[in-house]
């Protein structure tokens, strides 16, 4: 079985070979793309009331989907070039979050709130 | 078996929960997170020329590794808040971009380049 | 009498001068710099509810105001670069603005809004 | 005379109180378009190569000029809505940049650089 992140890596690793494009896919142009499409992702919610942003309208959500998968899409590319295990990756982040926030000192506190 | 994506959400789940910090996980500011990290992503790459951005100091790629998890793990929080389905989105995206984007008409173009 | 933004302008012009910095200030690296500083503003008010982005504790009032200086720093030396006039551009945005959204339509309207 | 900041800022404030469009001008809200237009600055030049950026077609320079634009106005907004002396915060700024990087020490040094 593949695993999604791998799925999508082959998937993008395809879709640039047969189009030559592997030669627009530098490192940094791939975070800028993916910096403009996460702007992209929030500018739906910029004008939002707090509650607004739970029931979108159908055309925004399916906006909001669209560039969600660009997002992941720009970073599952960006990690192939630079050889990033995003899993992995993501696992320690949250392992490291674990410790700097414990759940003794940290619950309900949004003075502490500063990660996921 | 589970998914890369969906044992992220699951681990996310718990953390929030053990701090009960779903309250601050609302769609706007995981939006607003996920850009701001988006960002951070982009800053060391900002000044470097063509070549520059292939192969960074090991601080700098420690950085980056780090910066590209919590894009993860705020679009993966956001996914599950708004009831999306990453994976399938991913997939539907590059369908989509390879319609618009034919083999034969957009081989080694980037006057047409516009999209992974 | 020198208006701010030209005095801006020339500061700016001095400062890279007689750093030999011009080489690195290409219209592409002013604007990632313009968008990270931007977001790196946008971070202080990510978690924050509705009325508590007005009261800001010092010290993020004061990061808060040399963000939006670096803003202004960088969108004023890429204006630079490119030969664009800030000032007479905004006034030109205002008046397209105006005439987008007459007063009498948009009066009050959140779903009409979509500009300042 | 009216500086040009102190002209835009008084050309938004009736713009706004015109329309009733006050109540959506929260700081948090400001900042986020803030950001979201800075993205789409950034946006015409992320696929560009080196020398590329210069000369660009008509209409991405007429477009460059409008978020261009648009990033000066929500700054010149939010400026007017935290209290900010935009221009005093910048030339603060740059005295401040000029401390950090001495002249002789910075001198043509990409390593050092990290500032207008």
């Amino acid at each position: 079985m593949t695993d999604a992140l791998t799925g999508l890596r082959d998937a993008l690793r395809a879709f640039a070979a047969e189009r030559d494009w592997d030669q627009f896919h530098s490192p940094r142009n791939l975070a800028t793309a993916l910096a403009v499409e996460a702007a992209e992702l929030l500018e739906p919610f910029q004008w939002l009331g707090e509650g607004q942003d739970r029931d979108l309208p159908p055309e925004t959500r399916a906006a909001v989907e669209a560039e969600m998968a660009d997002v992941l899409l720009y970073l599952v590319r960006l990690a192939d070039k630079l050889g990033v295990e995003l899993e992995a990756a993501a696992h320690a982040k949250i392992a490291r979050n674990a410790e700097k926030y414990p759940v003794e000192t940290s619950r309900g506190s949004s003075r502490k709130y500063d990660a996921l």
